[in-house]
């Protein structure tokens, strides 16, 4: 699970740049005899697109997912599916200022010095535009997990200020994709909308988190003691661009509160083993315990901004840059599938690395 | 990165439960030609080992590293390191009434319906026990990065209320290992361990968080774009009992700042391209860029209490449960050698990966 | 190193079915700096291309490759290198009529068992056609190995019953594309060409064995105890269709020979360590000594036979099927480049690996 | 799969030198609920011990392993389970004449080259004592094979000149153990028993092959493209050492028949589908069709002989070693149960990766 390979059994492998030829990726070990419902995928990649709304990027991308492999008659055929988004709305113009500049707080510098050359056009492999591949993977993920039970839901519960209670029972999921901004609750998606607006108006940017809520997993998933489930959730949510912290159940918060109060009780539910409160967050041990999966990742603002920053060029002189190009002012609308994505496939993986638990 | 070996270059694989004959593992991919300092080692385990201060359990436990293979003459060959520490305190009876009951927020009851079988003695393999191996890996990839000037200094930064502020360069780092919390404050070493004090008279546990600081990290670790390196450092981290959450740079703080406040800025020290602020972590697009690598770790109250709780047995019938044995009220100044081992390896693991960047 | 993608730090995940969309794959942890020759590339599909030869099948496929990503001005970037090249001669109703039916000795019928569906048409994924995605990863492999001074020449050394001696130096390598069976030597080349026309004559098939041999390797390469580097060349050699057999050094021959007979002996070469023969064939406990590496694959008669043969069908019941479409009497032709591509991989991939030996 | 770990789910990781303190590993993803019989497994290491008959070195090896971790009350817990067995009749004198020496076709010389340090002393990590790890292994791995009804049985099918018939059919298995030299034909046994020591008289070694058959795999197993069972098998058995090459079905042999003398024809066996005959040697397309699987291994002879041979020392100077210490004149008696342990091992991982094809 480095470079460029997702997972361990289902394994998606990415490729491609901004402002190349093509993105995409070969899924490996996806299941034999799944219905793939290529609209579904479709949607999944229109939901992470840029220009939905005028909160995100005025780019328009088509990003139109063409599956070549491992499907037959509509159906997964256990072998690898590959498949590729051509890149068609490239600017590349809009970057030529930027060939010999490095952007504060984005890869280009150290790309630079890791590997010696970079595509500068729109950050080459740094970015964003990498994510359709895990939107792939992960709209493939989540027709697997489907047919298991397992549900996943993301949604937008802070932008700079604007902040929802960590108590997910509190909101209605059904409104999530009725705002721009994915908050389940309208009052303040339209407060987190409007303040938006504003810092894009400023030529700023601005971060948040987002709330992941997964319902349906079977007791058991996570590989103790180094493949603990909510480990593999945290690399994978680190590993989406601009993310800066992941917690699950009480995370960082409520550091008051003694062990006395933070235990989850079992009891008898009727006879069955049951918990009277999930502070744990679905994970105990590193393994599900069937509870309701639930954590947060941190977004930072969005490195590139509108308005002159300093910065050197790559002959460390000292320049300034005001960016051009089309840019998100707030990355957490259209990361809500991404972290859907990255999430349904960790869900899978582990799910199949389970059964090798038994012979 | 999963089950039981963490690494891909440099490979722990750790065994072991708590009251079972020994812990141990095998660290694989360890650079030949580096000098073995046993003492240091051994000293590593010591900063672990329960029953150091009276904030921690008043278990005694040797915790004698034996070295089986991959050193000759005191030199690594770039062969296994096999290594075991025998469990030689074991008070397995204190937890003759752990057997048929699930003990709450522990890893009992999912191992059982995981597994179908667990060893029920202190925890078996989900004792922080388990623990010990990643001190010994941890310690031998320390010799490996002290010769590439890497250092790694961790500390409790937080107990339950008490909190430093998350700026580290306030701090002396001189002064951790002076007060038993392993905070560089002295006068809030005080505080918490005061508090701590408290916490267990009530019978009770608390959290906390621990930061870790990497000085001297060159240009270049990380491989994105799944492989990036907070993301395999915040995996690390998540891999650790107790741990819930897992952030760096700014992380879930500073959340009202926009981009433009946020960014380093590059400028030209002296011939040298430099930031004038480290709001990154020392970490860009998944790629070290040299400055100090800085995070942050929230671990929850241990779950085991010495007070009355009710919870089930293993066939569902309710009864209560209260806790014998030696127990941590705090589990924090003990794992923060654990969080610089685990540190350490990652980097040690991601420096390895970066050499075949290049031929 | 499983399913669908090869390697370790160089990583092939390949795709594509015989009568899909495309077949393609991502090549990862390829280094950065590496002029790549597209030329080159192009030249090793032709080597692969059926219908160079009346040695061939008669299928006509262009085989165009096209690289997506992981380039920029001609120079590869460190980042993975998606590729595909699209189907375009399939003549998928020829296959119509083993729709239903097992084809005798191929993967028909464990594909249906193993996965509960299978693309039928051309063999869909246990096609020859997938390792246009080998030759594409060996290619660019090559592109880097000869930055180092490796080499790798493959070549048809046995058709049935004409067999060329084990001894590699008798022959001219510059005669091997000098013939469509790619024989170092002219004369049992013909004698090969004339045995194959006379086997397609009969609508049937032979097999044969092909040898390679590495020249210019340093010395370390090669990962013991379970990465032994002959060992990583056995899988990679078996991992093509229709391979039964691998051996290196002196291999299944020479069993009369005793130790001191097949001992190679040390001396000082003008102040180099040196061996006076090459019975080990250039590795020894696993690791390459510098020496030429050679080893011969042995490949089976291709299944698919233009005769009509008895079989049965999907619901068990007896049948006969006599294969239509366009098939190569003798794989061999055009093995050679695959075997060269397999070899190319696995000897970058343990050149990358070796770096991390050392700090 | 490389360095010191095999296998992918099933993962052996092992440790340790000859004359170091204990040779040893860790077997994880073993599935748990397996009933764990210790005397198996330690009769499974007196079979690979030696000093067994004259037939082998008179060495006497205690060898009893000692499991550590992963076993609760005799059954599997699905934990690691750490072993080891310490080095205990260690002659290390008899190499000091080795210490400045490189010994020919060993693998000291490619050691010191790629680590720069070598333990010398038995031949350090590259020593066949490393085995012992693989035995253990593949014991568990047995009994966990048992249980789904896969038997292994490997047995010495050819010393020097004397060689059995490939058709293992032929042979009555019962007399495998009945004989030192492991070879089911009671006549043979003895003509290759009285040349193993004629051979041992000369000071010298001989090798040969071993056959191995595994009965009772289920339809499916293997991962293709490059995970074919039989790759696997192959890089299972070259990774042993002295190991020269590898063989399945028809191998190298009977390359004078045609497509339509091997294939094998399916029919119809009282309403199951069945082949009339076995030449590809149980797995097709890379998968196991539920017949026998076959394959041969040839081994080198033993590079330590008790002859004086001219090589050089570690300065290049030439010089001449004769060996002392006690050492086999033919590996392959005592190599059959390490074939049998890898083969156990490679079945075990692909049973336990074939249950992902599936939801």
């Amino acid at each position: 699970m480095y470079n460029n390979t997702f997972g361990n059994l289902f394994r998606l492998t990415s490729f491609g740049e901004s402002h190349g030829e093509a993105v995409g990726g070969v899924i490996d070990g996806f299941p034999s005899g799944i219905p793939i419902d290529t609209a579904f995928i479709q949607n999944e990649l229109n939901r992470r697109r840029p220009g939905q709304s005028q909160l995100t990027t005025s780019r328009k991308e088509a990003d139109q997912v063409e599956l070549l492999s491992g499907v037959f008659n509509g159906i997964s055929t256990g072998c690898p599916i590959g498949f590729i988004v051509r890149n068609t709305n490239q600017h590349s113009t809009d970057y030529d200022n930027m060939k010999d500049v490095f952007r504060p707080s984005h890869a280009d510098y150290v790309y630079m010095q890791k590997y010696g050359i970079r595509d500068h056009r729109g950050g080459g492999r740094s970015s964003a535009r990498e994510t359709i591949a895990r939107v792939v993977g992960g709209a493939l993920a989540k027709l697997a997990l489907s047919r298991i039970g397992i549900s996943i839901t993301a949604y937008t519960s802070q932008v700079g200020p604007y902040r929802l209670d960590n108590d997910y029972t509190k909101y209605d999921f059904d409104c999530i994709e009725k705002n721009p901004v994915r908050c389940p609750d309208m009052e303040i998606a339209a407060q987190m909308s409007e303040y938006i607006h504003r810092i894009k108006g400023e030529g700023d940017t601005i971060g948040g988190c987002i709330t992941c809520v997964v319902k349906g997993t079977p007791i058991g998933l996570g590989q103790p003691v180094f493949g603990k489930l909510h480990a593999a959730l945290g690399h994978a949510m680190l590993s989406i661009n601009a993310a800066k912290g992941f917690e699950y159940g009480q995370g960082f918060s409520n550091m008051e509160q003694k062990g006395s109060e933070q235990n989850d009780l079992f009891y008898d539910n009727n006879g069955v083993i049951d918990v009277k409160t999930n502070r744990s967050g679905g994970i105990q041990g590193g393994i599900s315990n069937g509870k309701d999966i639930y954590f947060r990742v941190a977004f930072k603002p969005v490195a590139t901004i509108l308005k002159e920053q300093p910065t050197v060029d790559i002959h460390g002189k000292e320049t300034t840059l005001t960016a051009r190009g089309r840019h998100d002012p707030c990355v957490l609308p259209r990361a809500v599938p991404i972290v859907e994505a990255m999430t349904a496939m960790t869900l899978l993986d582990y799910y199949l690395l389970d059964k090798a638990t038994r012979l």
